[in-house]
């Protein structure tokens, strides 16, 4: 029997499906809308159609695999409850018990489990990716927001209440600008898809950079992709949109390597596409904000999971890490 | 027989030596030079006598007790490797097998263990103080420099080469401070006894206070003890060190928050003695740093350890952790 197990995405707009071997490949995936409707006890019984179905076609595809558990990736996702609170772009109100609900639909299944995305990548990246028998590491998601899965001894930090590794909400400038969270200064603001275009804006308002490519866009309408293509044909906005993106980025995680020494810090996201470009800069900050002892020990990686496919790779792995802890 | 360990606090100065039993009391204790001669075969082999006479000296007061290890804190200690590292206060040059050293001078003692000071205490805390029974928190070490231990799922967070727990090295102000490690506005360049020295005369400068008493002594004599002092009797300057002062502790306590999510703040030194003066303005910080999902959930709390004796007990504690582990 070849073992697999199933990987669920819980996003804004979509819940993403997956069935995921051991090597981290997906076999077959799917996925369904994640309802505006706010009614969880629907949502479950549509989602566990989903799987269901899903699970059917990977069996029609190679009868001899057996499924070993679900791993769930949400916003505000919280394993030690299964619950999801709280969560301000999803319709369900509160508190929901997402994995007691999904053990009702799936009995004989004894790994269920369900954490915050950036968790589920950081699992992912140790199950399946460049973290592979690293005990100390660290993940940086960079995307719409910035996430962080923490790793200490080979486990996951939760804290006491479920909700460790929110490192992008590090203040990195006093009174600085407004983080979506409600708080100023932190690194999501400075680091994340919309914090690069801030970056931008500020830079044009800066330079009065009339001849930028970045100069012909509106607020609503540029993109971390328009910046990234404006940074490599040489637009001198566009690169200090990395270089400071990237001097950010490295204090933030100068930070969490004197908090916790690890070996190694992942970086997983749109920004990683432009390489050296965002990861030369970060290195330089980290190091110049680092304490001496830590100078030169500690390694900066790109994540090794494939972009596309992350999210549910990632929460298929935690459905892993639950049955082998 | 009643079980105790040994507790070995080693300082630029003096080594301080206890036997504390297993609620954190001390027995009986002494203390001998750390010596200038750099020679870490004699210190160890003063080091042990010491130790011996003193065991002697509590089975004179106690015949029923047996010594179950020795816990040693020392600055830049490495618990994996049981060294001091470059310790810049000591003698000692590069890396120095403590642990080895002192195992083949007791070699019927299992539990021999060496950590930094700050581990230790926080170990301490666990052990014998306001953390019993807790998972997940997080010590802070006010002092001549800023300290800290990061307890994560019942055990100290070393990370992947020994030295976890540099919060006091949070970056807090960009191009700020110069902090004693070389880097720039850190923790420890603002909240350190020296820290709140420097926010003394940037606020004398600021105002021009000449009616504050702290406008009457030099920057080599003002003390911590003078602030505390003049802010009991009133001066605005420092109260307003005070409120700064927390302000910034809140800060760089938020971030450690977002990382591990602990159940409780600890906040052990000198400017604890001033109770809500330091604490309230600490508290506020916090609150208006952290996410809206931390937000009134986690306890700030002064160390239950006696100051007085906090560095002995929390190293002796090492040794019960140890046996334990």
């Amino acid at each position: 029997m070849k073992k697999v197990s199933v990987g669920v995405d819980i996003g804004g707009t979509n819940t993403a499906i997956g069935v995921v071997d051991e090597m981290g490949h997906v076999l077959t995936k799917d996925s369904i809308s994640t309802p505006s409707h706010g009614d969880i006890n629907k949502y479950i019984e549509d989602l566990s159609a989903a799987i269901n179905k899903l699970i059917t076609n990977a069996k029609l595809m190679n009868e001899e695999i057996e499924i070993i558990g679900i791993g769930v990736g949400a916003p505000n996702g919280n394993y030690y409850s299964g619950t999801i609170e709280y969560a301000p772009n999803l319709s369900f109100k509160g508190v929901v018990h997402v994995v007691k609900l999904l053990k009702a639909h799936f009995p004989d299944l004894e790994a269920i489990a369900l954490t915050n995305d950036a968790n589920a990548a950081a699992i992912g990246e140790m199950i399946y990716g460049g973290a592979k028998g690293m005990k100390n590491f660290v993940m940086y998601t960079l995307g719409t927001g910035v996430g962080s899965g923490v790793v200490v001894n080979g486990d996951l930090v939760y804290g006491h209440d479920g909700f460790a590794g929110e490192c992008g909400h590090t203040t990195l400038v006093p009174g600085g600008r407004l983080c979506g969270c409600g708080a100023q200064g932190h690194l999501e603001a400075y680091c994340s898809a919309p914090g690069m275009k801030r970056t931008a804006f500020e830079l044009l308002a800066k330079y009065n950079a009339t001849d930028s490519p970045l100069a012909n866009h509106t607020y609503n309408d540029l993109t971390s992709k328009m910046i990234y293509d404006a940074a490599v044909a040489g637009d001198k906005v566009a690169l200090e949109v990395f270089e400071l993106t990237g001097h950010h980025l490295g204090q933030g995680i100068a930070d969490t390597i004197h908090h916790l020494s690890p070996e190694a810090i992942f970086l997983f996201g749109g920004p990683l596409a432009a390489g050296e470009l965002i990861l030369k800069p970060t290195k330089e900050s980290i190091e110049k904000h680092l304490l001496p002892i830590f100078k030169d020990k500690i390694q900066l990686l790109p994540s090794k999971l494939d972009a596309g496919d992350a999210a549910i790779v990632g929460a298929s792995a935690l459905a892993w890490k639950e049955l082998n802890k």
